[in-house]
């Protein structure tokens, strides 16, 4: 049997601006990917027929399935379905159960007035099959050429997603013989990429050709994946899984978390285990770090809340920072972040707590403290700890380095308390 | 004179299995706008050596431009360089500039031991021009075939990044004769795509050929960008300027700012030249509204921090929300956020404040309170104003959709204050 191969045709002028960043071929390539479908290519065009007809021609030479979103809006620049419509040879025509769809949103749940190019959104090619939209009002469409299905999906992200879950991902694993493919992946911190590979090298080669190594560093830390995939579900588990545990093994002292997930759920996973509390204390993150905590479920079992200190009267009247404190040792320093995280714990009451002070730049830095200094407490009630970081660079990344590194010295004092 | 047209080739199973979001493309095809460089396509492609050939013969055909990233680390799922090398029949050499950089980032910056490998990341083909790369290890590549311009950057974006600012548009710049690109975008909230696509379509019909009108709905939101581009600088920027005054007047009731830019950094416009400060009280939002005003730089002249009650006992203890409104009308009602609002201002002594408590889901929701009911409350000490709203579906964007009304209704008061 033989991999099936889709690939993803993103349409829009903003994606090839700059003016959107796309976060739909991510999750839609581990939906697929989910369902046993690899991802060949990602192609992104703009809001012009001859791009788009060439890209439907290209990628359906490359690939088995050819997934399709943006430009089914009401608006003039919208042009996906009519090109649609033309390249499968079909004749527009209203479907009932769309326009039933597009009246109900309108009266019942946006409750605004419609306007004629709303019922537009009705029409479809007669050469399609109709997926219906549950969260807006443009419907998706199916076509079938020659056993290649090309599908159309709104670019919008809830309403695409509830459509590949609820009618695309079905009816594909009812039209392919699919297989397991299987992504093992681990976190690891304090190590550099090519450290990391000269450590493993020789697990790496003695890897079978089936089984394929990816190096992901990013913000300073670096996944390791496992790929595999085959049509024995049981045994395809098995090998990847065993040469997971061994990979564990090696890198042990750098390990995070052996899911592929973010340190904040690692975190929020341990911190549920132990029915224990944390806070956070945050200035130069802005609140990027209870961002994190906060924005996966089940955040409220384990997460008291912040103190977000921007300002310095703040970090004296809420957080109980001595004024001394500040005027001697600045903002920050080591002095500033311990007294800090006194403050949380005591102001929030939380088992544990974070507390970061930086300049993120592109403003603010001296000489004794350039931007990208960062000084970040991680403790309890009775003990703590503080380190230095001296990033570089821009301010996005400076917040997100701060963020992740002191989320990670929390685990590391979280576990060495436990 | 013709539009130079660019295509960017990014490399790296990550993006095809979705684990990692592509954010670089959004960012590079913003720099070559503002240099007069069209990106006419984007495509992602995998660590597979056929398929990176075929992405560089294919988008060789439709650009003049291929701006290639990903693949260039010293680990062996990293093919680009190679791969390169043979695609323009060129042999590997040793860098000394190169070289020197890789010695010296390791031993005065990342102060990690060096493993062989990490010189071989001083090789390049003997046919490319050598971009040195001043933040990391990997140097970049610009070939040339038959007027076509290839670079090779890596796929960390900050290294990218300054490879591009520092080196690559000045390059292209000089080796085409470009026009200027110029996009205005204003955004607007409160009003659907569709009833606004109704409300100006005379003067879309107006449009001269040369300006091109796109609708961009984003989290309830939606953005309207005109774009143009020629030769001439002076007349290009007047007509669309003309238009863009028109568009502006058309929308005035719902316009919220003329600026391709965040909710957030038009409040903290609105605010620092009001020379006023703002705090948030943030609930179900976990800091993401905090972390919004404090992605930009210059928020420490106007954000003085916030108090994020995950749990309800900091709501009593920090933000001072009684015991009895509380226990009577629930964290999620008009009457705890009102509280919520008026603690923040006395704790934090701010001119303004929002404060917000909803329930974001996947759990939590209740008959009377479904997952998405979201209380909003927007004010200063003397006066506020609190707004119920019902989202629906996922948390991510239930978090998303309440920090953008939040911000939009505090930006409302302070203008109706004003």
């Amino acid at each position: 049997m033989q991999n099936i191969q889709a690939s993803i045709i993103t349409i829009g002028d903003e994606l090839l601006i700059g003016q959107v960043v796309d976060t739909n071929s991510a999750w839609m390539a581990q939906e697929l990917n989910k369902a046993g479908i690899f991802v060949k290519r990602r192609v992104a065009v703009g809001d012009r027929s001859d791009d788009i007809w060439n890209a439907l021609d290209e990628e359906s030479k490359q690939a088995d399935i050819i997934l399709i979103t943006g430009g089914l809006g009401p608006t003039k620049d919208d042009i996906t379905k009519p090109l649609l419509c033309k390249y499968f040879d079909g004749t527009m025509i209203i479907n009932e159960e769309a326009l039933r769809n597009v009246k109900y949103l309108f009266e019942e749940v946006f409750k605004r007035p419609m306007v004629p190019v709303n019922l537009k959104q009705a029409e479809v090619p007669d050469v399609c099959t109709v997926i219906q939209n549950k969260r807006g009002t443009a419907p998706g469409m199916w076509f079938n050429r020659n056993g290649k299905i090309f599908v159309s999906m709104p670019g919008v992200p809830h309403e695409m997603k509830g459509m590949m879950t609820d009618n695309v991902i079905p009816k594909l694993s009812e039209a392919f013989a699919l297989p397991v493919i299987i992504h093992k992946t681990l976190l690891t911190a304090g190590v550099g990429e090519s450290f990391l590979a000269d450590h493993i090298k020789d697990f790496e080669t003695s890897l079978p050709e089936t089984i394929k190594l990816a190096y992901l560093p990013s913000s300073g830390m670096v996944r390791l994946r496992l790929t595999t995939s085959g049509f024995d579900p049981e045994s395809v588990k098995k090998e990847i899984e065993s040469k997971f545990e061994i990979l564990q093994l090696l890198v042990a002292e750098y390990l995070v978390t052996n899911e592929d997930e973010p340190l904040a759920k690692a975190i929020g996973k341990i911190l549920t285990a132990q029915n224990k509390t944390i806070a956070t204390a945050e200035s130069c993150t802005g609140g990027y770090i209870a961002h994190q905590l906060t924005a996966h479920a089940g955040a409220s079992a384990f997460y008291k809340g912040s103190i977000i200190s921007y300002n310095n009267n703040v970090k004296e009247n809420v957080l109980k920072v001595r004024k001394q404190t500040l005027a001697k040792f600045g903002a920050v320093s080591e002095e500033t972040v311990s007294e800090m995280l006194k403050g949380v714990i005591d102001e929030l009451q939380s088992d544990y707590a974070v507390a970061v002070s930086g300049i993120m730049g592109p403003n603010g830095g001296t000489q004794d403290k350039p931007v990208g200094t960062v000084w970040i407490a991680a403790g309890n009630r009775k003990n703590n700890t503080a380190k230095k970081f001296q990033f570089r660079f821009d301010r996005a990344r400076n917040i997100e380095f701060t963020s992740l590194n002191a989320l990670n010295l929390l685990r590391k004092f979280i576990l060495s308390e436990g």
